[in-house]
């Protein structure tokens, strides 16, 4: 199969090429990128698309979000993150069968290629299912079977089903890749979070978890472990590759320690908002050469996985809290959505940027419309006003997932099927 | 001209009504809403528009904006404000002509239109070219000649320039309102503020000013007026209604003091981020009962004219800046960028709500797409996932101006010719 888009205005986020190039065709084979250059033939290519007038670029990378909580979209307003969760979430999760899981994640994926993603992190339950759906949908996920808890029966079962998983599913499909999902260190005893620490380690796999999202939880971690969180990620987690989501409560000390640590924090600026929690200071992660990244959250706090909302409120929100128009430049910011995000998952030499070599994981966006013309400034104009419905193709791993805004799923019916979801188990 | 909104979801932002009304009828005699209820006949209608499946509220009105600013979209990034603004903006502000002038307002009119908004408060120069161009596009205008400077020659006659402008405009078109544009505090004397309140006086005009947008005004003020920015109000703007825009370096105790001189405020959420200036403590603006409003700024610094966009950054800042996910209803949003701005504009028995007697300034949403299914919380959805792209049609004072996403303007057209204004004008 290859594939040639055409006549692109390419912003493929490689330093091994220039920033933005006009007129530029990009040849897929299969699932790779084979060449970029102008006038390929088209001779022999059994797919062309026609880019002429559209950026392309990599597609977005989601570092952080839990795929099965679309059903849970805007479902939090007016309550504290600790009532929606015991009152609302809760009760409603433990109702969840493993179709729901299914069809909830689905409607998730196609948000996402809607919106121009073409990798999520994902942290849940019921993990083969969310699979099942992304196979279904074909976009590429990082997973695992989210654990939690004590060093006793309940918490060694989850590693049980951990390894179960991976015995089953890794390696097994290269969109699936997996990481070692720990819910938190306010949910986990010390004992247990060692546990999990050596696991990764013997698997070669990073861990994702939740990390300083906000004062409770540091508060508790500091009396559960008689030290602060960083702390506890030096003692415990030093012999792994972290993916931090949040850290929203560490200060510039504390910075400087996760520098050392080399871990990628994944940034869901409206999540942090909407619960109350505050803004990160990623400012000075990307001074000190941290890692930044972006993500969602879950929609029942995130809202939608659209990442073009997420990067304009991660530029926004470090120029409005640091009082500096000049911190973090739009590029910067797609920089976060791509590549780093690809570095944080270890996938950066697949993803993250259009490149010979790297696997066809791209979007096509189309700015011509009322609040993004005239363009003065193109990574602005993606930035700031560019919106995931602006992506009219989304290709993954060298396949065609959406073309023309048209999708291979029957959308009416998911969204029927996860209303129904949602109010048979609501309260 | 009758036409009926058939099988609406109504929204009305009416205190009279109930909150949220299904499967409603609305009939529009002309420019004016004549009934509401269900099942109204089509025989004699017009014009029938089918609103099954669809949200219908009131049309967005936008309080603070310089209408002819779109063409300076994205020219901001990386610069502070004072640096933009004298090295960027007004160099090439000398340039612009009249016609530059219609056509960068036809380009924002037309960015209201497809986002839904159906009021603007504008403050600009070149005014006369701007009512041209909103009345091309039909668009409902509040306006003036922005007034600044010294009680002399140049700033008396900026006066006359808005005497002749009032003289000739004012009365004439049902859609097109005045006020009194005064720049700011920082940017005239104390005489000359004291001139223009008793300009406004005499004509029964609002003020629509810039008020502490940023920390660099406030001492500004302070050293040319010897006092607070809010003393000056108090003591040389007390006899007028007042809209002011931004109001972020604002503290409680001048909060009380706003309160008494009952302003309306305009908060502009994103270009009050972008431009570092921080961000308004609207919550204890309301909690004190004051009348807050939404607006763009410019498009220079707030990007484009979706107050979509802006209510969700409106929600958000206060719930993280507040560290309180309780604070401000999306319902409470909507009310800002309807009914609030309304009262503003002194517009709130024209506008504002769907009611009978009401003019028709409405809009029809489609939320029928993967971020925003499934409802689970109709304000919430509006607020937080909605976007501009998500209104397919707009009804200002009776007229339909968009319908299923057609307006009646060239697009195309309009977009070439503002790129060629700001590729012939800039440094």
């Amino acid at each position: 199969m290859k594939t040639v888009i055409k006549n692109a205005t390419l912003i493929s986020i490689s330093e091994k090429r220039e920033k933005i190039e006009e007129k530029v065709d990009i040849e897929i084979e299969n699932t790779q990128i084979t060449k970029i250059e102008k006038n390929i033939p088209i001779d022999g290519a059994d797919k062309i698309i026609d880019a002429t007038g559209k950026i392309v670029m990599p597609g977005l990378i989601n570092t952080h979000a839990h795929v099965p909580m679309s059903i849970f979209r805007e479902t939090v307003d007016g309550y504290s993150l600790q009532e929606w969760l015991t009152q609302k979430i809760w009760p409603m999760e433990d109702k969840l069968t493993e179709e729901d899981i299914y069809d909830a994640s689905l409607l998730s994926f196609i948000e996402m290629i809607k919106t121009g993603t073409t990798t999520i992190n994902d942290m849940y339950f019921m993990t083969e299912d969310i699979i099942k759906a992304a196979k279904k949908a074909k976009i590429r996920l990082q997973t695992s079977r989210t654990l939690m808890g004590q060093d006793d029966e309940a918490g060694n079962k989850r590693i049980e089903e951990l390894e179960a998983l991976l015995e089953k599913e890794a390696g097994k499909d290269e969109l699936i890749t997996f990481n070692v999902g720990v819910h938190g260190l306010y949910t986990s005893s010390r004992e247990y979070v060692n546990k999990c620490a050596n696991y990764a380690q013997k698997k070669g796999l990073p861990i994702h978890i939740h990390f300083c999202e906000n004062t409770k939880e540091v508060e508790d971690i500091k009396q559960n472990y008689q030290t602060s969180p960083t702390e506890v990620l030096k003692q415990e987690l030093s012999n792994v590759k972290l993916i931090l989501a949040h850290s929203v409560k560490v200060d510039e000390k504390e910075i400087e320690e996760l520098k050392k640590l080399n871990v990628s924090i994944s940034h869901c600026p409206i999540s942090n908002l909407k619960l109350g929690c505050g803004v990160a200071n990623i400012t000075e992660m990307l001074k000190q050469g941290i890692n930044v990244t972006i993500g969602t959250d879950g929609q029942g706090s995130g809202s939608n996985l659209d990442l073009f909302e997420q990067m304009k409120y991660t530029a926004l929100l470090q120029k409005g809290i640091q009082e500096d128009a000049t911190v973090l430049p739009a590029y910067e910011v797609l920089k976060m959505a791509t590549i780093n995000g690809a570095k944080a998952l270890g996938l950066e030499e697949k993803i993250g940027s259009i490149e010979e070599g790297k696997k066809a994981d791209i979007i096509l966006l189309d700015l011509n419309e009322a609040v993004t013309n005239p363009i003065n400034d193109i990574y602005s104009d993606i930035v700031y006003n560019a919106k995931g419905t602006n992506v009219v193709t989304t290709i993954i791993n060298g396949r065609v997932v959406m073309e023309n805004r048209k999708i291979e799923q029957e959308e009416n019916q998911i969204y029927e099927k996860c209303k129904k979801i949602i109010d048979r188990i609501k309260a």
